[in-house]
């Protein structure tokens, strides 16, 4: 049994997931109305409920209450059953309405990352058996927990950092948020609503990050150059979808994002640059992003004009539908849009 | 034994580390001369032996024939057993010296990622229940082998992209490589002399990389700037330690970054720029990036002169020891190259 379990929990990266697997086991093994994994927060120093059977809603009170007893497990890092809650004097009745519970601490190596908490709201006789399989399930859990944590963690660090490191080139100034967070989530929306792939919609989303990476290699003044830009200008200008695949040319990690960032600037049409792809040839994350970003550059005030309304901006994209645009990716973004303003 | 086994390889999340423990478990249950753990390569498709036991090296020609061996294995997802090896057709002799061997697959889900193979030169009679052991070490390595590669090639990924984005950003330019690869490895040379941990290695590497990220704030005619500099102009320059506090002030996994970034211009004795900060109050790995950044900046041309040779940059970092420099840091810099130049 337990064999089956460490095999099936270790080969998700998913905390969540994880959690969701060692309850219907536990489940399936012991007898019991509710089950909660609660994982010490080590930012704020609280517990988080991150999964829990049956569908209460834990209360404030609940919570503050509960950690006194996760604390204790997690400090003894030992399992242990209370079979009458109402008769211990250290919990009397204090936790929801189960009445027979056992604890057990998620053990990573000797620190313990949280509890989980089992229990019925009829008085059973929890024996020594039960508390082993239960513990053996948390102590296995704990690890597969630790192991997605870390790299749910390091995922986050290097999204983030791709997301800053982009918008402060992007900028050319100190960090201030803007134009590529929202192309990214316009691109996210459209995505989500033609319902790519978790992989697709990742490299969509790293894509749209790093649209404009390319314009690290356009000098001072023809990228903030005020007025109207020349043709030699615009042509040097247009360099940055080029100069994005460069970049990107060196991180394997990116080689499925780069036909994004260079064709976004490829119209449907196959009129656009830098090499007049036409129609669905052009990589569908650069067709969704060329989407975004025009969206977003109307919309926004710029020093020599000001932003379309939302309305003008939606009749724009309608009226290039087909020609500069995927007219479906176009009815997608619209829909988003109706759907939930982003 | 096998829940045991499982706890232990999850905990861990680098692949050979994992090989290591799988060998030494199964030399500890089965009899055995020879472990091998040998992993498909996406990439070139080929296998590669990632841990052994034993000292025996691999020659092209052992591999090839493994690799017969090890495809029909991985094909059939399922262990097996071959007692004489030398008179079994398939195989004939051509396995290294092994006489008895068995096979089993590394499979995640329903995808073989590799093969472990164990073996004896004296000739034995596996059975059943001996494969079955191995088959389950090997499944439950596996799930973990699968779980640290994931981990290690987005930690790979990760420090890729911050290399080649500081990078793109410090030159303007498309990517060349340079200075900033080069202060990283003086950093590390130093960093590993005087037994840094690996997390200090690690964000003396992330602050080493990103040192100069804050020039993206620094507008082109000041930054590109051919002549000398004007007081204004410096005063400029100075910012951007500043504005590298402030880009990666927006980013969680950086938070203890940030003093190697905003302190590397500052002196030991206090003289420095932006606070002025002294002695061992500086940061130790900003006071290693001083050093290295200067080391670079001193033996590498400039468009305005030739760069130093080593030993006269030897002799300027000696004469600046104490008070630009920390001295023992000074030192280690000096015995890293005597050792191995860097």
């Amino acid at each position: 049994m337990l064999y089956d379990f460490s095999e099936k929990v270790a080969s998700c990266l998913d905390s969540k997931e994880i959690s969701k697997f060692i309850i219907s086991e536990a489940m399936r093994l012991i007898k019991a109305d509710n089950i909660s994994v609660m994982l010490l927060n080590n930012d704020s120093d609280a517990f988080e409920v991150i999964t829990h059977s049956g569908k209460e809603t834990y209360s404030q009170d609940i919570m503050r209450l509960q950690e006194g007893v996760a604390v204790s497990v997690m400090d003894a890092g030992k399992a242990k059953i209370i079979n009458n809650i109402k008769s211990d004097s250290n919990y009397a009745s204090k936790i929801d309405d189960l009445i027979s519970v056992m604890f057990a601490p998620l053990k990573v190596k000797d620190r313990s990352i949280g509890v989980v908490k089992l229990g019925s709201r009829s008085q059973l006789e929890y024996a020594a058996e039960d508390l082993k399989i239960f513990a053996a399930l948390a102590s296995q859990a704990a690890v597969a927990i630790e192991n997605a944590r870390l790299y749910e963690n390091l995922k986050d660090a290097f999204i983030t950092t791709v997301h800053t490191l982009a918008e402060t080139i992007e900028k050319r100034d100190p960090y201030t948020g803007g134009h590529t967070r929202r192309v990214t989530d316009y691109c996210l929306a459209i995505g989500r609503m033609i319902g790519l792939s978790d992989t697709d919609i990742h490299r969509l989303e790293l894509a749209a990050v790093l649209h404009d990476i390319g314009k690290i290699g356009i000098r001072d003044n023809v990228l903030l150059k005020d007025g109207r830009l020349t043709d030699e200008e615009f042509e040097e200008i247009k360099k940055h979808t080029i100069y994005g695949e460069e970049i990107l040319d060196h991180i394997k990690h990116f080689k499925n994002v780069i036909t994004g960032v260079k064709y976004h600037h490829e119209r449907y049409d196959g009129r656009g640059y830098p090499d007049g792809v036409k129609g669905e040839d052009i990589d569908i994350t650069a067709r969704i992003i060329a989407i975004a970003d025009t969206f977003d550059a109307m919309t926004t005030d710029r020093p020599y004009r000001k932003g379309l309304s939302l309305e003008a901006a939606f009749e724009e994209l309608k009226r290039c539908s087909g020609t500069q645009f995927d007219p479906e990716l176009v009815n997608a973004f619209l829909k988003a849009f109706e759907n939930k303003p982003v």
